[in-house]
């Protein structure tokens, strides 16, 4: 899933919006060093330039970075206006304030629509993961849950045996049970897995390229302050909305929640268009757009919006166990973290191979064959087997689940000693029944095939997210791991390492803790988070005693990942992708120095530079014509190569042509003058013309001797576009983002042209 | 609490460590676009001065500013170092392991120490509170539940009264009841009290003067960058370990929490010292400070690492509520926030306005006095009512309890209906008794009492936190409005607002979960914390349930203080003593340029600086010997006025004394010059002096165009001391941190001169 950046080949790009210095100028006489008389000619000058504003001013093109600086600067300007406005009148001040909480509207109209998609998304998957096995007679609307809701089977293992829900077979056939009403359902269930796929992979091809993936690498490429048009649009929100439901109903190898959170992007994205306080800034919009990425990252976790059967808890796998955790313990917790690291870097590296060769080779061009292809195959394999065929989150909160006294599950299949009165709370470890064992082999299957199918899932034309299903490889290690311990202590309770812990009919060992510890080290392994890993696992299950068996496991599964490799699944798509994205974590630790990566190179063309009184209209204009590059510094003189501002090139070809139309007496052969006063001419020389406005008098420069480390640290920091060269006050040369990138790339020994090239 | 930095009136400060750049030179010659040659003899010359490294470079004198970018190349310089030495032998190998580990080990020596050191404090004050009060018979050591925890009485309301355990009136005159008794107790009570502030007050002013107040507000300024030697010394660590253990138990209304943080800092110091990774580089060490600050925020209220009753619980408050909030129980809670945020503005102002006071006229010459007045005055009030007579933590935590079936304590004093048979877990709300009301008054008064006590506590020159008593400002008012809401609730069932969500015979309204809103209300309005602290107050108390209605209570709470003032308590203090600390979130938004705030301004002295190859060592050494700056910019000539570099004032001082020394043929006369080659100069002239090696080439630089808002986000964001201002390629001045914080203050029509001179 990635994006054409051809058309990014452009490295100089402006720092200030023009209007703005000419502002300060204006609103900066009391303080401003600069003689008054300058100020009113300065002022003067262009007055009637700043009453027509330019029309796509402080505009960025597709596909290219934004200027941190520039955007804040902007920002606190329009509110400097506003408050000085709110003091004129009771209307004004009425806007000032509700502008001061347009933030606040947002964020509220953002929760609630994300909110109510989420849980729409729930339910529609639900019914219609439900749909692929049978349908709803009371109401065919009903997912199976639903169905039987209503139905007076009361006990907890009834509760999904109920008249009114029929499989296919038994509606269709008649017969219930045996291998022919076996075989049908199955093959209907591949059936619709395929029909819903299918329409996923037509839909997105169709309608919304960008609505594929997880989103989320371009999502953090697009907050780190990159213009990706249209990747937030409504088009893509209604879409992924759709699909989403349909490749999660497929019963394919895929979560909903990183797709969940790029669909509440979208509707920031949405309501800020609404507020020119956020429409027109692309810095504040960011702003926004990341507290809707953080909400809804934790939010796709917490919240469940819509609860049909109204337990009361926030969380999404409530876990209540009775026992506390022992030291000894610690040691499976940290396999645990072991597996989970081996596991990140397992699936990290096959994944992205295989990302690679499909933008490689033929595989690429047929992504709906890949889609309908791996769908088949995963529902084929996945049916027979109880732990695939439903859907990985009540599989999670399955194995999350402890064991209680009216469990039916086959996991909790255990030889309850006859002397047991009655079901208490916490039930002393017991020796597992044949259920159990049968269920280890399923698990253990099912462990396999999630492994390798979701290498070849991730990555597909379709919505597809990766939390639930790592979660998933891990919750079912863990589990088994937590079974396997449980077992080896009731029966062992003499050796070494559980006598001092685990008495004989103590309750020591819960296996579902085990399981969660497995999930949050999956998670951990892939995608590189650690403490607020822990966090949102809290969130997840509200188990706040686990902290440090959680702390434990994702610790170590980070390190492990991490010795083979530093970046996360997200970071390794940005950069397959070769996405302009700095990342804050991988240090620069290279000792090379500016002037080794600032261009013009040793053969290169000089720099294409204006003078600040001696060019005329006409040299403007072939440079213009000859050079597509974003901005030109503009220096005293070619001699002395003095620095003394940077213009933007759009502004440069608004200018002229506004003044070749408005002002008489501006030709080809006119001068064009940046400095406060117009050069001596003599008298036959054609009207010259003014163009300080539009000059960036505040251009970023660094020295040719600065170490990149520095540099790379100031564009991070600061969010710069480009930054200027100089030596002892003369202008050498100039460094892009994307110079920098390039250059970190090739020392990292990587492809340097894989840069926004792909 | 403050310090004089009056020493500091120094602006101008060194970027680079000298010896960084002439490395630089030598490891690139393979990347750097300098010829062979030029490194050669670059090299070459510097050889002999690059073996006898510089004694103290790189060092910072007290109450400087550190620069972040230098350190963090020192520190890639050194680890670059290692990594390339690690290849040669396994000993090397070794070594950079432990260097690589060295960060994990300073942290688990951290945790252990400062962990014990918390448990160790909690314990002595358990006992030493007590001992105001009475002594244990049977161990003098036991506090008074210890002493009690051993006797027979078992029943919950026995508990704590047990032969073993005599207050002191019993014990010198045989008779435990009666006015004799209450007034010998009460005035050994406050005998005791006056003992161990006078005795913690005494050991502050004599040995370690810095571990008073609560240490947060400097610890902040020196995670930012500023160097206060000796805050986070041996002797802090120890006096303030003991006089925070005198200050609590005096029953001053302090909290323990924030020295607790100030006493983990000092511990992490401590054991950077000892590795040179981090003792060497004032980064690296504030890194590992600013962990161990943040993990001793968190663990002050969540780990009880020496926990005698062995309740397996990690949170400092455990509270278990049986039943889940209602909407409309939003608006008390709302309300609570209100409150909280009131408080917390009136507390700032009045304790600011105390302590400026305090600093300006003569009350503070007398802090041993004054700490003995309000010692005295608290005792005296506090013991007659039991709320103020217990230890705050005892209150806060009864304040959150909800009323079980079995609970003494006046507040649980509930008329129970005869036809409950046995106490059950959610008790139905009932009616209040007169225990009831009788604590309501009591509660009263406390709450009057601690928030005029709290104001005249904090900032004495004694350990003193802030958090514990202002959670309990908070926690009283919550309970109050919590028995209001809930005896309203059981006597109006009819009333609109009741009758949808509480019928007659439920458990409604929770007392102690508004007693917790109101803690974390209050506790938001002194801190500005939001987030953090509901984070908090989960660890603090366990609840997850209760997110939102605590997410209300804060935010409210800080809209409610901000609309009166942007500052937290320690901002405010910050600010009061003038601390040298850029503060992330308040915005610069004036229009100011740099050519307004750079030194030096019209009628100032122009800017003392060297030429590259035309001043004489004479000159130099007169220049150092005029003038007090830290480093002197050097210029290709006075004429042309062309930055080139920035040189430190002690390299200079060092470097010419090093040449008189070792370089024979160096006199007064010689040239010194900064270029590559040797200036061209008559034979009769004596030999020049060479001074590259020691010269910054990559002096950070601004246009005087460039607006004050950028430059204050280049400061804040990559941490500088000071920067070069320039138009197009002349240096005109110079704007350093100092600079920078004397402008925002004047732009905040604050008195610039207050910024680092009190």
């Amino acid at each position: 899933c990635r994006l054409d950046l051809s058309q990014t080949d452009r490295y100089y790009e402006s720092v200030y919006n023009p209007c703005e210095i000419s502002r300060v100028y204006i609103s900066n006489q009391c303080v401003s060093s600069a003689t008054p008389t300058e100020e009113m000619n300065g002022a003067g000058n262009l007055m009637d330039f700043l009453d027509e504003p330019f029309p796509d001013v402080s505009t960025y093109e597709d596909f290219h970075t934004i200027d941190w600086l520039r955007e804040k600067s902007r920002d606190t300007d329009r509110h400097r206006k506003i408050t000085s406005k709110s003091k004129e009148s009771i209307w004004e001040l009425i806007k000032s304030l509700l502008d001061a909480w347009s933030g606040w509207v947002v964020m509220l109209l953002i929760g609630l629509l994300s909110g109510t998609l989420a849980g729409v998304i729930d339910l529609a998957v639900d019914w219609m993961t439900d749909l692929k096995e049978g349908v709803c007679l009371s109401a065919f609307w009903y997912s199976h849950e639903q169905c039987c809701w209503t139905s007076n089977e009361t006990t907890f293992d009834d509760r999904d045996k109920c008249p009114q829900w029929q499989k296919w077979a038994e509606l269709m056939t008649g017969h219930a049970e045996g291998a022919g009403a076996y075989v049908l359902n199955y093959f209907l269930y591949i059936l619709w897995a395929l029909l819903f796929s299918f329409l996923a992979v037509s839909l997105v091809r169709v309608f919304a390229p960008y609505a594929c993936g997880s989103g989320i690498p371009e999502i953090k490429t697009i907050l780190s302050g990159f213009i990706i048009r249209g990747y937030l649009g409504k088009w893509t929100l209604l879409i992924k909305t759709v699909t989403l439901v349909l490749a999660v109903s497929s019963g394919l190898s895929l979560g909903k929640e990183g797709p969940l959170v790029h669909v509440a992007c979208c509707c920031g994205n949405l309501f800020c268009s609404l507020f020119s306080k956020y429409s027109k800034n692309e810095g504040k919009r960011r702003e926004t757009l990341w507290r809707s990425f953080f909400a809804a990252l934790v939010a796709a976790f917490t919240l469940r919006s819509i609860n049909p059967f109204g337990n009361s808890r926030l969380v999404l796998f409530y876990v209540e166990y009775h026992t506390p955790w022992y030291m000894a313990e610690l040691v499976p917790f940290i396999l645990l973290g072991v597996f989970g690291g081996l596991w990140g870097t397992l699936f990290i590296r096959a994944n992205i191979a295989w990302c690679r060769r499909r933008k490689t080779t033929q595989l690429g061009k047929y992504p709906v064959l890949e889609v309908i292809a791996v769908t088949g195959i995963t529902a084929v394999l996945a049916y027979p087997n109880p732990y695939t065929r439903r859907s990985t989150s009540e599989l999670i909160s399955e194995l999350f689940n402890d064991c209680g006294a009216l469990e039916s599950s086959q996991l909790c299949d255990y030889i309850n000693n006859p002397n047991m009165s009655r079901p208490v709370d916490d039930i002393p470890d017991r020796p597992a029944g044949p259920g159990v064992y049968n269920a280890l082999w399923q698990l253990a299957l099912a462990l396999i095939f999630k492994i390798v199918i979701t290498i070849f899932t991730f990555g597909m034309k379709i919505p597809s997210g990766l939390f639930i299903p790592s979660m998933a490889v891990g919750a079912i290690a863990g589990r088994i791991v937590g079974i396997a311990v449980e077992q080896m202590a009731y029966h062992h309770h003499d050796w070494i390492i559980f006598k001092n812990w685990c008495r004989p009919g103590a309750d020591c060992v819960t296996p579902g803790l085990y399981a969660m510890v497995g999930a949050a080290a999956c998670l951990g392994g892939v995608t590189r988070m650690t403490v607020s890993l822990v966090v949102i696992m809290f969130e997840l299950t509200g188990g706040l005693e686990y902290i440090v068996p959680l702390m434990a496991a994702a610790v170590t599964s980070k390190w492990v990942a991490d010795a083979f490799g530093k970046e996360g699944i997200y970071e390794s798509h940005i950069q397959l992708n070769g996405y302009p994205y700095l990342d804050v974590r991988d240090e620069f630790t290279h000792r090379t120095l500016a002037t080794d990566v600032m261009r013009p190179r040793r053969n290169d063309p000089p720099l294409a530079v204006l003078t600040q009184d001696t060019t005329t209209v006409e040299d403007v204009e072939t440079l213009i014509k000859d050079t597509d590059y974003n901005g030109f510094p503009v220096v005293v003189s070619r001699e002395s190569e003095r620095l003394i501002g940077f213009v933007q090139r759009r502004d440069l070809t608004l200018a002229i042509k506004n003044a070749r139309q408005k002002q008489d007496g501006v030709v080809s052969s006119s001068v064009v003058y940046f400095t406060e006063d117009a050069p001596q001419l003599p008298a036959s020389n054609p009207q010259p013309l003014k163009l300080r406005r539009i000059l960036n008098l505040s251009p970023f420069t660094v020295t040719d001797h600065t170490p990149m480390e520095t540099v790379v640290d100031i564009f991070r920091k600061l969010g710069l576009r480009q930054c200027l060269v100089t030596r002892s006050g003369r202008l050498l040369g100039i460094i892009t983002k994307k110079d920098v990138l390039r250059h970190m790339a090739q020392m990292m020994n990587q492809d340097p042209e894989s840069i926004m090239f792909n």
